[in-house]
Order: C-alpha cells, then sequence, then structure tokens
C-alpha cells in the first residue's frame, strides 16, 4: 500500500495484469500456502518459502558517499530485513548487476567484498545471477528467498494491542542528512545490520499479530500496517528511542518517523505478552519499546498524539519496501 | 562461462567473493541438490527448484522498435527460456523495476499487458516485485523460479553424441538487422516463444545429456557448453535450419550462429536416441535438426566443418544467458 500515486499506478497496473494464479504450485493449493496482501514485505511462494526483491539505483538509492562495500552490504541487508520482518530466516539470492561501460574494475572487487560479507554475517548462499552493461549509472537488484516457518504479514493487527518497535530510530536519517554524522550513525545508514533472527522468534511466540520493517519510516509504514489490518493507532511521541544522534534535537521526532532506512522490526502484539515481548528482543540484543496502541479508529488511521507526523525528509517514487 | 572479458571478471569477483554454502538449505546437503556449474541457465536452489533472473535495459536490450507490450512480454520469455533449458517448467516470478521520472503511465500499462500475456501464457505467477525510480532509462529484471523433476546443465556432454538444435536459427538476427524484416522475423525478436514443455520432456527421457538455450548464438553457446562438458564439437554448417528470413542469403551462416536472442533449445543426446528425440520435439510443433557431433577434440572445441564461425554481428557486455 504504496502512498506515492506513481508507485501506486505501477503496482496495481501489473496486479491488473496479471493472470489470476496461474503457476501450478499456486492454483493447486495443496501446499496450504498463506495468503498474503500485496505491500507485505515479502511474497509467500510456496508454504514456508518467502521472497522479497530489492533494487538499489545509483543517484537514487546512494551517492558518493557510500562505498562499494557499502552497496555491496546494504543490498543484502535490506532484503535480508524484508525476509525477517516475514518472521523468516534467508536461504538463497540471486543478484542481477547492471553495470557502465568501460568496467571499473576496484568497483566490483570491492562491491562483491561487500556482498560476500553481508552473504556470510546473514547465512545466505548466492545461488546465480545476471550480469549486463548499463547505459549509464549502476543498477542492483537482489531477490532473496527465505524458509518461514510461520509467517506474520501486515494485516493481522487487532485494535487493542501493543504497537512496537525493536530499536532506536533516526540513526540512518542523521547519517543521511546531517554534515558531520556520528560514526553510529553513518553505520546505521550504510552497514544497516537488521536484527536477523528476531522476526522468527517473534513469529514463533505467537503473539505477534502484524510485522514489518522500517524501511520507508514509521510515517509512512505504520499507516500501511493500519491499512492492511484496518485498525487505527495512536503513538505517543515521547515513547519513540532515539538514535544516539538524534537524542534531545529539536528535529528528533522528524528524523525518527519521517526517513526512513531503518531495518528494524515494527510490530503488534497483545498487551498480556509485553514482558515476553521484551524479553525475546533481550536475547537478540535489541531493546524494544512499546510506542503506542491499535485503536478502532479506521477513520484517522494512524496518528501521533498530540502532533502531526512531520513532513518527510526525503523521498524516492518506489522506496525500498 | 561467458567469453567477454568483463563480464568473467564480474562473475569471476562475486563467486570468489561469496562466502562457501553459507545457506542452510544448501549446506545441509540433506536434500541431494544436483550440483551444477556456473553458467548453467538455471540455478539449482532446491531439489526441484531452479532459479534464474534476467534484466533487461532500455537501450542496450531494446530499442524503440520493440513496443512496451513486446518488452513485458520478452522480460518472461526469456527467463521461462532458461528454466525450460534446464529441464523445468516455471512457476513464480518476481519483478523489479526501475522507471524514470515522470512516469510514463501508458508505457506502464502497455508493459503490464504484455508482461501478463507472457505471465498467463507461461504458466507463471507474479508473487511480488519492486518499483523504484531510475536515474534516466528504464531497467527490468524478472527473477522466475521452476520445478525441475531432472534438470540438466551443459556440462555432462560425452564425446560421439548427437548435436541437436530444435527449431530454425536466424530469425531474431533478421528481426534487428534487417532493414525491413518479414513479419515472422520480428515476431522471434519481439515475442519470443520459446518451446515451453520440450526442455523437460528431453530431460525425461533419459538420453539428453547437456542442454541450453541460445540466447547468445550457436558461436558463443556451443563452445561454453563443449567447455563445460570438456568435450570438442564438429557442427555441418549445411545442417543449420534457417529460419524462412535469412534462407538462401548470402549472410545466412552469420545470421544463424552469431546473433543470438535464439530460444530454442540446443542440446546433446546418444545417436541410438534420434528417432525419440525427433518424436519428441515433434510433439512439441518443433523441427529438430541434428546439427553436429561432440567429440573428443576438447582442444579446438566446438568448429564449423570446413570455415571459422562468422564474426558476431552484435553484442552487449553480458549477454543474457
Amino acid at each position: 500500500m504504496p502512498d506515492d500515486p506513481d508507485e501506486s499506478f505501477v503496482i496495481d497496473t501489473l496486479l491488473a495484469a496479471r493472470p489470476p494464479d496461474a503457476a501450478p504450485v499456486i492454483r493447486s493449493g495443496v501446499a496450504g500456502i498463506p495468503r498474503f496482501a500485496p505491500g507485505d514485505d515479502a511474497a509467500m511462494v510456496g508454504p514456508r518459502t518467502a521472497v522479497t526483491v530489492d533494487t538499489m539505483v545509483e543517484g537514487i538509492h546512494w551517492d558518493g558517499r557510500s562505498t562499494p562495500e557499502d552497496i555491496g552490504w546494504k543490498i543484502v541487508a535490506v532484503n535480508a530485513s524484508d525476509i525477517n520482518a516475514m518472521g523468516g530466516t534467508p536461504t538463497w539470492a540471486v543478484l542481477a548487476i547492471a553495470l557502465p561501460s568501460p568496467l571499473d574494475r576496484p568497483w566490483v572487487k570491492a562491491f562483491s567484498r561487500g556482498l560476500g560479507l553481508a552473504l556470510e554475517a546473514f547465512g545466505i548462499s548466492l545461488a546465480g545471477g545476471d550480469t549486463t552493461r548499463s547505459v549509464s549509472g549502476r543498477t542492483l537488484s537482489l531477490t532473496l528467498a527465505g524458509e518461514v516457518e510461520k509467517a506474520v504479514g501486515r494485516h493481522r493487527a487487532r485494535p487493542g494491542q501493543t504497537i512496537w518497535v525493536s530499536g532506536p530510530l533516526g540513526g540512518a536519517a542523521a547519517g543521511f542528512l546531517d554534515k558531520t554524522p556520528i560514526p553510529s550513525a553513518l553505520l546505521a545508514l550504510r552497514r544497516p545490520h537488521p536484527p536477523m533472527g528476531l522476526g522468527k522468534m517473534l513469529a514463533a511466540c505467537g503473539h505477534v499479530s502484524a510485522m514489518m520493517d522500517l524501511s520507508d519510516g514509521l510515517a509512512k509504514d505504520l499507516p500501511r500496517l493500519c491499512k492492511a489490518s484496518q485498525v487505527g493507532a495512536s503513538i505517543d511521541p515521547t515513547a519513540l528511542p532515539p538514535h544516539p544522534a538524534v537524542l534531545g534535537r529539536a528535529d528528533a521526532l522528524a528524523m525518527m518517523t519521517s526517513f526512513g532506512e531503518e531495518y528494524g522490526l515494527l510490530f503488534t502484539a497483545d498487551a498480556k505478552a509485553d514482558k515476553e515481548i521484551i524479553s525475546i528482543c533481550t536475547a537478540f540484543n535489541c531493546r524494544p519499546s512499546p510506542i503506542g496502541v491499535t485503536d478502532n479508529n479506521t477513520a484517522t488511521g494512524a496518528r501521533l498524539k498530540g502532533t502531526p507526523w512531520p513532513r518527510p525528509l526525503f523521498s524516492h517514487f518506489g522506496d525500498p519496501s
């Protein structure tokens, strides 16, 4: 449920044109594939297999401040985050890479190093790929599959549940927008490290009803969750956990909600499970924060208490989701 | 085994940087995943699951003579061909699409129509995707999975086997290079229709040792098969089946061998199986041609009898493979 009208148009047009349930594996239904709404972080293509794809375009998704190693790392990390957010564990990936001519071999070497580090860190096998020439600039698409025992999408949040984020917000925003970002903010932007395994444990505990990552920021992502689940949400701005880079700043709220590139988890859970949620997150070195509650107010959707959502600090059509 | 030094560099560098057998599904080995050489049309990611990805870049892989419908059709067809060439049946796909701003909505609509037609024709479910903005030009990557009961790669051809192509050659070359191509040549270029199902039947018959599609043309693709299988090959140029568009022309040999974009199958089979091969192909409305034999002459590799391979008529770094 993207809010960009162009992106909505592309997705709606593609969905309208595709034949219904064409593949035998889907059509047969024997496998009991869970049905998920378009807009989930990953699509279920088998009873236990999820798949996601994210593209990074030079000049849109990164600029000269990211090294080629950073880009190699990040194209894996953003996809791993999507699998994590479905409650899955990444397994294999294929990479499509378009590079301008003449080939910049040192770039390829450095990019491959970063990619290899991330594949190793997240336990992913690079199964194959496609290399091609581009007219200008680099474009990367990584398709990542994951094994999912119990999938959690965005559409089963219920009114009266606690809304959680798994960690601090605003780091990547500071890494991108600050003139001289602190090192941990730069790291959050350039080498994001999703809490891998946490998504699976939260899905398994049985109390988490909806989950997604915050790649587009709370101000965009929470309304999507609310719309998919047909619930409202009331967020306490003072409960949002600031990254050290934005702590105490006047622009902290916007940095925390309206930039994105966050790869922690946003999820809803039964209020009675608060202690269990904290215990699970702590096991993954995450400090979760309850930031609000879901309600029946679908008309107003996701709201910040006492203040409107800050305006987006940055936007590119078709943010990774 | 690409012959472009740039493409080789990218692939070798990526392969060198990836961690060995990182994913549990691969590492465990319990599933008995067949091992295939890099360079096969698709990668096996499970005991019965193959996956491939192909990218199409505007200005590299297509120009103004292809309609948006053609592009939508073709990005599916070229990937379906890879799955077919492994002996598989396509199942699900995810699409990554990067489009320049402002969005050309009629283009998106027409592209989606072509895509939908091909998805339906080949029985593929579009499971998900990613839309993003590009700086300039359109870039499309489709990742396609397939179900493979018996996979056939490129590395098991043996000396003394018959080399086959499943249909006429040179159509796409004429469609692209001729000033006023005949309609069937334009169709071969713009709406390729791989013989879906044929790859699976050839794999199942038990006589086919190596198989691939001819997306880069016989002059590039046959040497890859020979190198992977460590065999030589002797091709009779008079046995190559010409597409009607190149029949009797002086440049027919080059058009048939040195352009590509052919989505028929190239395969090797025991000589004793000739009749069975013809019978299987005929059932798929294909007229197969035995074009030569494999031999022990690995030093000289794949040769045309009595003439050198014509020079490539067109090349872009990183042709779909």
